[in-house]
């Protein structure tokens, strides 16, 4: 097979994903002696967590995506490729990539290939409702975000303004939190005074969650107060609310029809077919069983990490957080590292939580560090501080400090620029209003 | 018909084209007594003459795109809706837009649409060779480069390899001799130590242009230095060599086949269908020929400016550039001022040149003005400064001094991030090698 830069002598480690825990891993690998293969379908490392200022436009998405190959451009021993691996000879050690002629050989794999949405048993209100999982989903939000308001002002009649600009939230989590925060901000302050007909500020918000509250891995009190921002923010907060079904013209929640043109899926999500190319066993959702150093049983050089994991620690498995696999990759570049330099392995992984964070507005975010729990302007600047200290490189830390600073100051978004004219079907919408209320 | 924020008292003034005629006109009527509906196929402002620092991935979209309803927006009089302009009826004073079910009527109308390119009597070019005339276009040229380099990579043989590494230019205006100097910095040094198989720096960049020089409309001697500039910078010139035939293999030049993946046409424009709106004579690139107000034979309240207009002067037709545009919409938006106010008529437009300019690499621009002549990095101090000058809005001013200052010191990029996965017929050019040279 072609060289991809790798020596063919030293002990060879492929990682499949450059999400927090592939690249983690492989800059854990630094200073061993191995030659490490990262493999992923994208060329980016994405700071998924601030996806929603991407799709809201207060980010540009080369704030929050950094190319894999840069990061390493220093590491001699990381060849990066970007390709889709469509399989896995765990008895082999080898792998096949999409193109390439001859399978790739390893000596330890990681998989970190993290999760998609999960729309439990509805595959069909994927093409109705949006993602936010990827840059690619961030950028495709915005557009349709900003092309619904215009569309709005362009529309003949209410009925098909109203169902431009009502915006449904399925999924009370941090994303489901900071979109409704951010999208009510950018309905009110950004777009005031742009429109001669519409009122964005009056555009409606739903924040739509099954269980009975929001936020449900924060504490209780803390949570209830973001709720209560947030409606006074004018979210329209519906927990206790399963959403029923979703199509083009809206959804249903609990009974209840809501025409809008923008339903937005940050609800379940489904671990990705690691466990399928490797026929070991997995959870409800997907994520493969791991054993206390994050091997899998009955292979001891295949590991696999983060979102695509089910990590047993105390009661219940490790929750799908950046954290998680960013230890999560560390861990296992030293458990490498020790087995091919033949030192005693390290002790097995221990999570460390170091809190959650959820921000509602310019000024306002929710903090859980410990016993320290804050919501509001003390909140907001730790986790300002907090990102922009983890983001991936300098460039970045600086031009998103300069972002977040002027559109907190100003109310200013930076991208909202459209890139493609209507279409045929987007100006129908314009015309023909939806059906009425309550048809479903 | 809905009520699009105008009074319905005052004169009507119905601009189409949001470019820097039409802004430019909308913003001299800002103390008429006039409502003005601004009209535009998409929601921003662009900042054409930098599309290719968006394209090479040194600046973002948003650095050179401001939405137009957000710069109107303390602007009373003046409505923006994004829309597709489908007709204009000169006799009957009203114009159609697409969706919209009544005719939108007007007092005076300024046409500022622009030009798209012209593949002369070869249309079937177009689906082999890239644009960048829009966002959308340096967006998928800046995604199609990045996305060869990854495939190159990939690549099971050398011949593939080359293909996809091989850039022709098609233009030896400004626009192709900054594209050719920005990729050739691009591929030297932001690429630099990014591959662990390709050497970036030997990818090909040939700029082909018909005539005997390139930038035809620079000081000879200037131009040949910026000639002997980028052949020292390894860029291949191609000058008294015409394109023979683009297709999806690469390019036949003067005879000769270049194989390439990446074939950009940046040579001539065609205006926009204006003079087909109106029924009016055109010259040869389709420009509506105008009256010294810039208004058209036969009807002194319909203008068209910029790209779009045939604008004598002297012996020869004003350039398609923006300072022509800018002019232009001013010299409309006064001459209607003076009209609906009574005052006399402004004398006949005159277009004061203030120079030419075009980028050659970091430290190195041509630069005209006057009986100023120079190239390097005077030139190029003067070229940033004039740009950041003319930049739209304060955000992107700040945001495009950090970016460029830092992509001048470190040779860094900001954006370049891949959006889509490879598609099979991306993978399967990595496999399959195309034809060897000189089929054609």
């Amino acid at each position: 097979m072609v060289n991809y830069g790798l020596t063919g002598v030293r002990p060879r480690v492929v990682i499949v994903g450059g999400g927090f825990g592939g690249v983690n891993a492989a800059k854990a690998l630094k200073h061993a002696r191995v030659d490490v293969l990262l493999i992923d379908r994208i060329n980016h490392y994405l700071f998924q967590p601030l996806l929603y200022e991407v799709a809201t436009g207060t980010l540009t998405p080369g704030d929050i995506a950094a190319p894999i190959r840069a990061m390493f451009r220093r590491q001699q021993n990381v060849t990066v490729l970007m390709g889709e691996v469509t399989g896995v000879n765990p008895a082999a050690k080898t792998l096949t990539v999409a193109a390439m002629n001859e399978p790739i050989a390893f000596d330890y794999l990681v998989l970190a290939t993290g999760a998609r949405d999960n729309f439990f048993n509805h595959p069909e209100w994927q093409g109705s409702a949006r993602s936010l999982k990827s840059l690619r989903d961030a950028i495709d939000l915005r557009e349709q975000i900003l092309k619904s308001f215009e569309l709005a002002e362009l529309a003949d009649d209410d009925a098909s303004a109203d169902w431009l600009t009502t915006f449904v939230i399925v999924g009370g989590g941090p994303t489901g939190v900071e979109l409704a925060g951010t999208l009510a901000e950018m309905f009110e302050f950004t777009f005031k005074n742009n429109f001669r007909r519409l009122h964005p500020d009056e555009a409606r918000i739903l924040l739509v969650e099954a269980g009975p509250r929001i936020l449900p891995a924060f504490d209780p009190a803390l949570a209830q107060q973001v709720h209560r921002k947030l409606e006074n923010m004018g979210v329209e907060m519906r927990v206790n609310s399963p959403v029923e079904a979703i199509d083009d013209q809206g959804a249903i929640i609990k009974g209840e029809r809501v025409l809008s043109r923008n339903v937005i899926w940050a609800a379940g999500v489904r671990a990705s077919p690691a466990s399928d190319w490797l026929g070991v066993p997995a959870d409800r959702s997907g994520r493969v069983i791991v054993n206390p150093d994050l091997s899998i049983p009955g292979h001891p050089d295949i590991f696999v990490v983060g979102d695509t994991a089910h990590t047993p620690q105390g009661d219940k498995p490790l929750p799908g957080v950046a954290q998680v696999a960013i230890q999560g990759g560390r861990h296992v570049g030293a458990v490498i590292k020790a087995h091919v330099e033949r030192y005693p392995a390290p002790p097995p992984f221990v999570y460390h939580d170091k809190g959650s964070m959820a921000t509602v507005s310019r000024w306002y975010a929710a903090l859980e560090l410990g016993n320290v729990k804050t919501a509001g302007l003390i909140g907001k600047l730790g986790w300002a501080f907090i990102h922009i200290l983890y983001l991936s490189d300098m460039q970045n830390r600086i031009r998103t400090f300069i972002q977040w600073t002027w559109a907190n100051l100003f109310s200013a978004r930076g991208s909202r620029y459209i890139t493609r004219p209507f279409t045929r079907g987007e100006l129908a919408s314009v015309d023909t209003p939806p059906p009425t209320a309550n048809d479903g």
